[in-house]
């Protein structure tokens, strides 16, 4: 089939490759020329056959909200514009509500794979109707992971892949799954820190590549980390210095919205909050209260 | 009666004088000259008649053991030592067995009041036999809060000592007190970073102070948080840097042993080590995970 | 000065007997008959001489909502309404450009004291401009806590009473006080829970009993614990379920919208979530997992 | 080469099998009759030659330690006891200490790999002197899992096994992991409640089984998680109540011992001493707060 992508970036380029190596046919189009393949939304949309399915993999907010407003303005009934960026899920329903109007049907996809989801495939979670996830399918069986086979060679089904409900639940899931990626960060964070901060322990990156088989706490950012440790043992190259990109505050904000105790994932974004921080006003509140009742000193 | 004391430093000063206002003869001994009234342990128990109480007010951990030892050798079957340190309520019931070995009793009194004790009291957590206890009552009476009265005028009980339990339940319940405020400064500090975070808040401090009465969060910390922003409002001239004496660790591992789930204190106990961080070893991780997965930049 | 008050529930009616008791002129109107003086809101504004202030004080929300803009209807210019509710602060800025339209000016006003305000009034936390508020001052210097003297016989300033900021810094610092209580209460929670639950602490309403003078930690709280523990020494009466009314949620979603680290704070929210549940989902799922790579048995 | 094992449970009978498909002898002895080859530790010593390595592989504490002790009086000078099991790390030194004074060498060997290790291998964290761990290599080479390939096709070195540094270092670091389990369990725990109390969200599991392969947060746990929701969808056959077996415990203790901020795992510890209890003694005092200050309902 035919795929109109906007934004060829990181993320956006390595996606038009796999697709493009799953044999389907990739116009692109980015504000940037280079490797664009027309240069404006109307003549991507000139290139493409009706019914055309357009996936946006912009950066999430105001690009994402101005590209699929002038999709609506572009494109025609029964042509589908797909979310693939890192949009609040809030924000499907809004430009699901646009494009209807127009006839034109909407997809949110969240997309997981990072720098490695050329080789490996990338796990997308969507929301949509039935009707305009069909539309996309053939693109989504390009971009998703092999499925892995059971030891009798049937395919397992549902890896990599889900229809996690109406719009916005696939950048819901996505959400999720970003904030359980946040606390698992922080849960090796917290044992590397107690690894290293023993005597007794002598070879913390040996131990850090003993759990990558075996155990019951290997994963994917395990190998990760035994990769980054391998290239600087002691993490001397680096600052504890983290960003957060919006899904960890909205998952915590959700959390709280839907009554749902969430105290290691909200952990792990306070943890990055102070990160961040050249000095903590909290602490200095208390270092002032231990000043006024104890007379203890205060470093100044 | 007669009070032997055993360390005059800021405490141990203020709580011999304010047994002294209330009409008692203390003998004070310290391993400085200056203060004391007597050059040796030996001095003060040569000093006091039988039966003696002896009160011991240096620093928790091997100081308070060797004097405790110490006198273990000097005094008589009847006497009673007083532990009023901050000692681990564990090291209690090694002393009483020590001292009940030579027929001499043993009590722990949790102190609470820091410098303001001598004006407004100190309240007393102490563990013991009831005739222990009694023989060092009047001490007791005297450094504890003057009786509140209710509004028909009657002394209300139980206000700024207690007799909590066997030996160890004083320093306990000390215990217990310091991990809560723990939590209580850092809850004030938490709500004084978010306050002074926003432009829609004009007068921090003075939102502080407007809680000082008639709120539910009253209290004397707050009074004490007041204080330290009348004299510097922007807490410019202290660093969020606060140690932590060992009771707040010690009220989450016993937390631990008992199954009891401690999420806010132990946040607070938290708080306090990361205070005192140059760098998070466990954000170095989450830095480089982000590195690794996703090309995130890393500030190096 | 005349007062218009709406809403005569606990809180409106303890707060009309305070300003009336100060001198005042309140006009009261409730939705049912009863306690108020008028029967309709158009009642309400006919007895106010203008400039007319007008108190709202029913729930948050849709309540206050349709309260301020019928209000909005029937004002003149030059009056000014307050809300005297828990509403969020991003009301705030919507009703006070409602009303501005129309010439009436808005003042913001978190209260706390709740059944006790109206003997020891009510702190209070303002928002609004410089004009609105002056129009309001008689009344909040009638409901607000007298001030204490300090030593030399001078009133303190700033106590119960601060104009925070502009139109909704008064429902925000109201918030945050809000939030430091939740923490409060779960560190006093916690600290009961443990001496609770070991047996070396024999009196423990007598040891929290023993917190109220002369330690740091207390507080108008630890009164409340120590009146809760002398009604019902083993809380067994009492189930560990707590509702939460809406501020906490906020100032933590505040926390994470200025990226403000506040585990305690949050720790006691979750705490109340998890208070709520049956059971709980999360541990659902450890224990399935725990069932899956161990074979733990599991309960079911 | 020949080894003796002791404790034939559900672990170390896999174990034992391992060791032999790799075509060592091993000699196993149990408690109870049934598996093992000989009758008594007295049988199983005599059925070695020297040098003999005996691993002990059952239930941490006071089973380990009579055993460990009862070993150190039947063996030689030489000879080296393994213990297996989840011991703490602390007691590791004792038992070398014991050992030492007879000639025979202690090796701690943390274990994971659970009911899986027989198929996938178990991963091994070790610790002791460098001519005691060469005595047990062969064993270890056993029972770890098979080293992966690189691209090249070069064997990569670490994975599944590490001498993690002296005596202590291996328990140690089987500690640190178990911490991390419990926090990753926590993570996906939290995140399966947010999915499963929005509606917006029509297919958990299968949200949850899309991201196996290509996300950020793929894991063997995760795996385990889809397999769990396959056999039960809405984990209605199980209560949420979670057992913790001592090294979540042990990890957040160290972690206090070294001020190391460790609010994840910590936070999951907690949530498990929580879904054991049948109600919330601090909930309790908060919900007894509440009613005391406003009058709040309360659930009795």
């Amino acid at each position: 089939m035919q795929l109109g992508l906007v934004g060829l970036g990181k993320m956006g380029g390595n996606m038009a490759e796999r697709v493009r190596r799953a044999g389907h046919e990739v116009i692109g189009y980015d504000r940037s020329p280079g490797a664009r393949d027309v240069d404006s939304l109307q003549g991507l949309v000139d290139a493409l056959e009706a019914p055309r399915v357009v996936w946006v993999m912009v950066p999430s907010g105001d690009p994402t909200r101005s590209t699929v407003r002038e999709l609506g303005e572009l494109l025609s009934p029964g042509d589908v514009v797909v979310d693939g960026g890192n949009s609040k899920f809030t924000d499907d329903k809004v430009h699901a509500d646009e494009l209807a109007e127009k006839g034109i049907g909407y997809v949110d996809a969240g997309v997981s794979g990072g720098v490695w989801g050329l080789q490996n495939g990338y796990a997308l979670m969507v929301g949509g109707t039935a009707e305009d996830v069909a539309k996309v399918q053939p693109v989504f069986d390009a971009l998703k992971p092999p499925a892995p086979h059971d030891e009798q060679g049937n395919e397992m089904p549902g890896v990599g892949f889900v229809h996690a409900g109406p719009v916005g639940a696939g950048h819901f899931a996505k959400m999720v799954h970003n904030g359980i990626e946040y606390a698992m960060m922080q849960a090796y964070g917290e044992g590397y820190e107690l690894l290293a901060a023993v005597d007794l322990v002598e070879d913390v990156p040996g131990v850090i590549a003993s759990w990558t088989q075996g155990t019951v706490i290997r994963s994917w950012l395990l190998d990760l980390l035994v990769k980054a440790l391998q290239e600087d043992p002691g993490l001397d190259k680096i600052t504890g210095y983290a960003e957060d990109s919006g899904e960890g505050r909205w998952t915590v904000e959700q959390a709280i919205e839907h009554a749902v105790p969430m105290p290691a994932i909200s952990a792990s974004l306070f943890a990055r909050f102070a990160s961040r921080q050249d000095d903590s006003p909290t602490m200095k509140a208390v270092a002032a209260l231990r000043n006024q009742f104890g007379g203890h000193s205060v470093q100044s």
